[in-house]
């Protein structure tokens, strides 16, 4: 009988590795589990889908439940959730939602890709029905619907990370008065040293955004939010707080649990019970330049630690060798971006950092497109080695962070950086691309 | 008494190094000369000063004579024309060309940094008046008083490298009618391989120039260019074919030589005599892929190698480890980038190669300003080392070139490429940076 493989979760952790183990091994049975209605989609997409730049929630979906059906010979089961793992006997209890019954699946391995939920601070009121996390494609499509009514006017996003940054940008492009409350200084100030940060207030209140930094929300009630300085109107509340690990099920089965609740993985993607396998926001990671196992949500990691799954799984070799931590997005015309660690996070790791910060433009100065980008490179001192890099910019200025990403995954030095050989015409970039310009000012401090 | 330092060439590598070397030793003599009207120049940004998306020609200057003089205590001469140099008695001949005079400098040091000089075929009529080379920003300035003039109607482009596309842009820009001739089947052939260069073509013909590939040119005559099907009209003809190192004077001095006519250095930037350096498009420099030496003219190549040989005359010490090729360029809205090796170039190298194109979007597909891109990426067969890229595409497929770039420096394999943390979000990229999808591609066939 031919062996079978169990994925948990059909979104594009599971999927994903469901496709390359069925590459590397034509004979498995693989059976895919989805609670909700949607296989594989870009969640990444949600805030654009909900600000109208998107046609159809269906354009978000990479691959339907047919096309894994006919193209790969997996079997989807839609509407079905596992609700339990045996890992002594090997079986998923699995409700189908439709049908209303439960049954066991028998498993040869398992890949679990069971993603990550919204983080909901325990606070007075959050249960309320006016308050939404984003994570599914059904919420996104929900809140486009809300968006577009006028009675929706008051809206509130806690948080200042991507995505509540870019869920406020999606509110207002509606036309609704967006209030954003954060109970830091600044925005992002996880991914972001202060000086950085401070570069973006501008953007986000230019947005027209009644950003309120250093405002902690105190709690929820019909149509309000209360925060220190009072009561806000909101029709509607936006949770934009990063979201935590979806391992209650991992956890209940009893396989093995690391950061901040994330399942513990080894570099194959293995999890501590041979046969599984976890990949995704629900899974563990590693950070190249701190050394440290952390817990990262994003679409690419996503992606690639799926991938490492799936050749194992279909009796292959490959390891993940981690991440640097690289983010991006914009606000309005800002691009924000940043990789590696930051200057608290370097230190933390307990790097002794220098660093430079760096005001240039995005292309050559003498053209009128010309717009003004920061960037901030840190360092470790006496060796010069690269830690992180932000960046803050007009068109054209975030994507560079890749330069960075490159660079740390090479452990390359500052002075490295600066003999690079980055590309340079007028319309792209100056002579020494901004990189290499914050790169030079640190060398110079090393 | 101080030591002198005698700077032959005033623009980029000159400057770049005089500067270096000033910050370095506090207690140098430096002589400037230059037999223009201008210093430190951004020469790359002359095509874009004769479309007329410069205020004034004088925004393209980084720094002015004045400027060096007082910022740098730099004797910067301008109008003066170093015409001979004796490596024995260690002097320069200068030719004053205001006070038509000419006297000897005695220098300790030397920098040459005398550029490179347009191509000027050998042909009939190659010496007509109408006939130009984009060198100097004067040469930039007086082709934009003719490109405003309505009388200056036909145009040809002899050649479609980087500066023949520009330069046919400019003058479509103004309205001219424009003609490309080209001796290959496709532009930038020595760039780009020929599945990728095809790309370009619809670029420039939808540019609306009237571009013959696979036409030589035989000769000049007033008003027309003859070609092997026949006579052009040309009130004005602007050569592209590339440029030569101007290396006379230090050939007629007695400097060793290298690639194609170049000064030859060592990686300090060091001639083949003692405290005679030279740096910028008069010098050769070194391939990181091919390991060969080569000779190219690039603003970015100028200044690092200027700034290794300031460093060095300033009594410091510092190498240049080479280029990978890297260039970029906007043909309208069309991007187009290279670095590494062709897949020619790399076989003339020693290399077995495997390839592979593929066709992607900009940013994530679903976003309405999504454009198509396509990106070749090369690598060694057996070893699976990257060789090599090539972008062509719309707005921001280009500058992602530096991430090879970058991961050629760092010799990385393209596995190493597919697992680097680059940045995604969707008015980015799609998951997978496109850069990864052709090197995952080219991966499965290592």
């Amino acid at each position: 009988m031919a062996e079978r493989l169990v994925v948990v979760g059909g979104d594009a952790a599971g999927m994903a590795a469901a496709s390359q183990a069925r590459r590397r091994d034509p004979s498995l049975d693989i059976v895919a589990l989805e609670r909700g209605t949607r296989t594989s989609y870009s969640a990444c997409g949600i805030p654009y889908l909900v600000a109208g730049d998107v046609e159809s929630p269906d354009d978000l979906v990479a691959r339907t439940p047919d096309e894994f059906r006919q193209e790969h010979r997996i079997d989807v089961r839609m509407r079905h959730e596992a609700t339990a793992i045996d890992l002594d006997a090997r079986t998923v209890e699995v409700r189908d939602l439709v049908h209303e019954r439960t049954f066991r699946l028998g498993f040869d391995q398992l890949m679990v890709g069971t993603g990550a939920r919204p983080i909901r601070p325990d606070l007075p009121g959050i249960d309320g029905p006016h308050i939404r996390g984003v994570q599914t494609l059904d919420d996104g499509c929900r809140m486009l619907g809300e968006a577009r009514e006028l009675e929706c006017r008051d809206v509130v996003v806690v948080g200042s990370g991507f995505i509540g940054l870019e869920m406020a940008e999606a509110f207002v492009r509606w036309g609704a008065k967006v209030t954003m409350v954060e109970a830091n200084e600044r925005p992002m100030s996880r991914q972001l040293d202060p000086d950085v940060g401070d570069r973006l207030v501008t953007a986000v209140r230019g947005l027209g955004i009644d950003a309120r930094f250093g405002e902690a929300v105190e709690g929820f009630e019909e149509g309000l939010v209360h925060t220190a300085s009072g009561p806000l109107r909101a029709d509607l509340v936006v949770l934009g707080l990063g979201v935590a690990p979806e391992a209650t099920l991992a956890e209940e089965a009893g396989l093995e649990l690391g950061t901040r609740g994330s399942i513990r993985v080894n570099r194959r993607q293995a999890t501590s019970t041979p046969g599984v396998w976890a990949a995704g926001d629900c899974a563990e990671t590693y950070h190249r330049v701190s050394q440290r196992r952390i817990h990262i949500a994003l679409g690419t990691v996503a992606n690639k630690t799926a991938r490492i799954a799936g050749v194992n799984i279909g009796g292959g070799y490959a390891t993940f060798p981690g991440v640097v931590g690289t983010a991006i997005t914009k606000v309005c015309g800002t691009e924000v971006a940043r990789t590696g660690l930051s200057t608290e996070e370097a230190e933390r790791a307990g790097f002794a950092t220098v660093s430079a910060t760096v005001e240039t433009t995005t292309i050559a100065g003498y053209l009128p497109d010309a717009q003004p980008m920061v960037v901030k490179a840190i360092a470790e001192q006496v060796t010069g080695r690269l830690l992180g890099m932000q960046i803050v910019g007009g068109s054209g200025a975030a994507k560079r962070i890749d330069t960075a990403a490159t660079a740390l995954s090479a452990e390359m030095t500052v002075d490295d950086v600066v003999e690079l050989d980055l590309s340079y015409a007028p319309p792209f970039s100056s002579t020494w691309d901004p990189v290499q310009v914050a790169a030079r000012v640190v060398a110079g401090k090393v």
